[in-house]
């Protein structure tokens, strides 16, 4: 008696993914355990560090053929493109990978408050206490 | 017959670990399987990105309480103060934790390159291409 047919395969790309990241930058990231790199978000003007948010190659792929930052999200298990909820969009205005590429610096114009609490940044108001008085030398 | 001494049992803090991290900023950590949280680094006055390297509670302690940052390194498994061989110290002029406990801001004054490629920072001349021309809303 024939078997019913195989469910459709699993497609072996996440959904929207219709290419996959050049292999030329995909070798030179150096991801850990869980295949991410780490993305600091600058604002380009300023200089605000704004947050720090984690890519695996298809969510550096979205971030650099879309010209908007997207992430992966460790705690939810999801891209996340910054501001689809929000609105806070992160508008893309330079890539940069560290050298040896575990590190992604990515200069953005940033609409409104980069924080999900409602900050500039993630790191507004969130000072903790450190010896900060050393000299510097020749300085 | 009387067994010989058992040897000293091997300290349960790393070497020049005199104290723990203070247990109300250690508990804000939120800390990878490895134990680390990423640390940005950022020359105060300028605004540069540095570097990004990774801390655990002990290289945190260190850097809170010395004035110098100290890392841990992922690659030899070993306490880096930065500078010690190159002479590029960094000399902590604040630090502040993320909202979600995963990323330190630090902001230094770096002395010479950051990078040990001789390069200022980690990203100088590492720009990969990106769409970067997306109008900013209302911009």
């Amino acid at each position: 008696m024939p078997r019913n047919p195989a469910p459709a395969a699993e497609p072996s790309v996440p959904p929207g993914a219709h290419t996959a990241l050049d292999p030329r930058i995909a070798q030179l990231l150096t991801k850990d355990a869980s295949g991410l790199v780490a993305a600091i978000v600058q604002q380009h003007d300023t200089g605000e560090v704004l947050m720090l948010g984690w890519m695996d190659e298809e969510a550096l792929r979205r971030t650099l053929t879309t010209g908007r930052v997207t992430f992966w999200s460790r705690s939810r298990r999801e891209y996340w493109r910054k501001g689809d909820t929000s609105g806070h969009i992160q508008l893309v205005r330079g890539v940069a990978l560290d050298c040896d590429g575990d590190a992604l610096l990515v200069r953005v114009d940033q609409v409104g408050a980069a924080c999900h609490t409602g900050t500039r940044t993630c790191f507004d108001g969130r000072g903790i206490p450190a010896v900060t008085d050393l000299a510097t030398p020749g300085g």
